[in-house]
This record gives structure tokens, sequence and C-alpha cells, in this order.
């Protein structure tokens, strides 16, 4: 089986065009079959909020009603999607971008309203591989924006999960590494020191740091996102900083 | 060689919820291999007005300046593209939706400042064919938006001219035909009266049509791109109703 690296690179890297940059050259210059996920960052929020839309939020997470998915459909799968791909042609990278309802890359299913409704959200609930396969045997290098297909409807879904669902997806054909990037040096003891990075973690590491507190609640779903992943048949994935060629 | 139809709508269907359901339920029973290239419609405008930015027209035509990129760029290559691209898949189609930036699928050089600065606007001078086959040979149906690429910049482009540009292009490797799909019969004598559709142009009529000054202005540049596509080798040059089965 060849290799196969996903990235998935987080809205705070998107946020900043410096930090992006750096990133997008490093990415570009990975050899060999790779997918690049994109996070939403905070464009969205301005644009609708320039548009007179109201960004909802329960519990810390956004509500996508109908105003907030063609928001989304715009900012997620155009402005962001095509500033990224646009930036590693010119550096030679045969990018292509996609959501997950381009050539049915990621079929999902809308969450139920209940107990809170989120809107037009979805959980992935299959992925088309052939479509995927096409382009990277093809020589291009899929930009996947985090938005996927429920039936005849766009539903906004995580990144981070879109980024596993398609390489446990491909885990079948490929030799996945996933990688999450972003921001911090990886997954640290006290998130203001970088030197108090965990090199490894496993699922009896992963229960230590939980009950010891130091994980950060936002970290907890990427590390079981991390851990799905790997009982899925994904070799190896890495969370950490944004130099991947390193 | 295989046939390869390729379809472009124009905005006026695009702007109609009913007229282009209607125009994507006909294109998706197309059989065989088929491209649909769309154009821009007035959403543009009404987003770009919502965010306090205004439309800059010279002679009729846009001015694309960062700002409206940025608005064309969400609303052409993200909102009208992946309304389509959904619809399509719903109804069996397996779309992939993608600017002329994704896969270096169109390639432009920015337009003179001289006389007139249109801004971010390009004019195609290459085609990515490797892309388009690749799609197209993996089952997959292009849907592609108004924006080509031109360097590390993503250029405004008119719809008509990136159909004929692809399927000029893609006449090496498939018997293209290119159809113009719009609101009206085709080409009429009198624009108020269906019955006085003309049913057969050469470069000969084309000439006696605009010498007898019966042919409307925006029309003379759509007949141009036609006479210059089948010379280029495309077989043969459709312009016409939505009704793309019949």
């Amino acid at each position: 089986m060849k290799n196969l690296r996903i990235v998935k690179v987080g809205g705070n890297v998107i946020d900043s065009t410096e930090a992006l940059e750096a990133f997008l050259n490093e990415f570009s210059k990975i050899e060999g079959l790779k997918i690049l996920v994109h996070g939403g960052g905070k464009i969205a929020t301005s644009i609708a909020s320039g548009l007179g839309i109201k960004a909802q939020m329960i519990e810390g997470r956004r509500v996508t009603d109908s105003e907030m998915l063609r928001v989304v459909t715009m900012v997620y799968g155009g402005l962001i999607n095509k500033d990224i791909v646009v930036k590693l042609q010119a550096l030679g990278c045969n990018a292509l971008g996609l959501t997950g309802a381009d050539g049915g890359l990621i079929q999902s299913k809308r969450r139920s309203p209940e107990p809170i409704d989120f809107g037009f959200v979805g959980d992935p609930c299959g992925v088309n591989i052939s479509t995927a396969a096409t382009l990277l045997e093809g020589g291009i290098t899929p930009i996947v924006a985090p938005l996927t297909i429920g039936g005849d409807e766009l539903l906004n879904t995580n990144a981070d999960t879109v980024a596993q669902t398609i390489a446990t997806a491909l885990a079948s054909e490929y030799k996945v590494t996933l990688e999450y990037r972003f921001e911090k040096a990886g997954v640290l003891l006290d998130i203001d020191d970088p030197t108090s990075l965990v090199e490894q973690i496993d699922a009896e590491k992963f229960n230590q740091l939980k009950q010891s507190g130091v994980v950060a609640a936002g970290m907890i779903p990427k590390i079981q996102n991390a851990l799905a992943a790997v009982e899925k048949g994904v070799e190896s994935v890495y969370i950490g900083g944004t130099k991947v060629c390193s």
C-alpha cells in the first residue's frame, strides 16, 4: 500500500496570513500522496456580522441556522478553500479544493435536534473512497473544507471529525498517517510551557491525563478522535505544530 | 474519441430557484461525459451590497476590485457552486465543483489596466487537460465556477469564455459539443418572439445578422465565441433554452 498523509490545519493558523503561508509552504514540500483538511477560523463570524447575521452559540458551539449555513458555505467552501488552493498552486502543489458534497466525498446525517438543536450540522456516515482515490492517483492534492452532504443538504461538520473520517475510510486503501496541526507544539501538560510536551499517548496514558485534569477541555475530543482513528486502522496520529516537514 | 457535452448555464437561470432546479433536473439526465459551467447571477451584487461594498461598473461591465474579488470567490466558488453540486448529487449525478484554480484547470493572464482597469479579471491562456480528464474518466461531473488562476491570483473570468476555453482545449481528447443554455429559446430575430428563432448560424449568416442589426449586443460575443470554438475543433455549438435533453 502507498503512504498517504492526511493533515488537518486549525482555525487559528487560518486566521493569520503569515502563519497560514508558512504552513502551506511546508505542506507543499511534503512528497507523495497527501490531503489537507482545513478548519473554519473567525472569518465566517466577521462576514456574518457584516451581513447583519448574529452568530448563535450554545455551550460554546456554533448553531448553524440557514443564514449561517449560507455564510459558512461561502467562507469555508469559497473564500478560505480557494485562498489555500491558489497559494498551493503558486507553490507548485496541484491542489484542488472541495467540500464533502463534491464527488459525494463525505456523506453525513443531520444531527438530531434533541437535546440541543445545532441546526444544519452533520455527523459523517460514509466516504466515497473512489472520489478520493481518483484525485490522488491523478496527481491531485485534495483540499477539504469542513462541510458534508446529508441527502439534499449541505451540513456544517467539525473539521477534526472530517479529517478522522477520511483517514479511517482510506486506511483500507492506503497506509495512512493523520496529523492535527495547530499553533501549539502538541499536547502540553502546561499550556504555556512548550517544554511540557507529551511525546506519546495511548489509551492508558490518555485516561491518566484526563483523570489528572491536565488536558484542556478542547483537547479531549481531539485525542479521542486520534485514538479512535488508530483503532480503525490508521497507522499513527500526530498532534502538533505546523512544521510538517520536521 | 468519446463524446463530451460542455454545457454553460447563464446567470438569469441561476437567479431563479425554480428555473435552476428544472435545468439541473434535465442536466442530471444527460448520459455520458459532461461538464457544467455556471455564470454568476445577481447574488454577488446583493451579498456585496449587504457587506457595504458597492458594485463598480464601467461600460456595463463589472469592475473586480480586491473587495469584490473576495465576494465573487465566496459567491461563485462557494454559494452557487455548492448549491448546484448538492442539488445534482441529490439527483444522482456525481458532481464535483471547482474553479479554474482547482487542479490548475484554467490558467489566465490578468487583463491589462489600459485602456480600462477592470481589476482582478483574467483572460484564459491555458487549460490543464489532465485535471479535466482525471475527473471525467473517474466518473465525476465537473461543475466549473467562472474564476481562473493567474500566477498567485484568483481572477474573475467571463463564464462564456470559460466554457469555450475548456471546450476547445478538450477537443483534442474528446468529441466535444458546447452548449450555451439560457432563459431564451436561442438566437431570436425578434427578442420577444420565440418563433423568430434562427436555426443555424455560420460565419456568413452571422455577418448578415450583424449587418442587419437584428442580433442583440449581448448575443454578438456569444456567437463569436461559438464560431471560434468550431474553428478550433469543437464539433458543434448550440445556443438555446435550458431543455438540454430535447
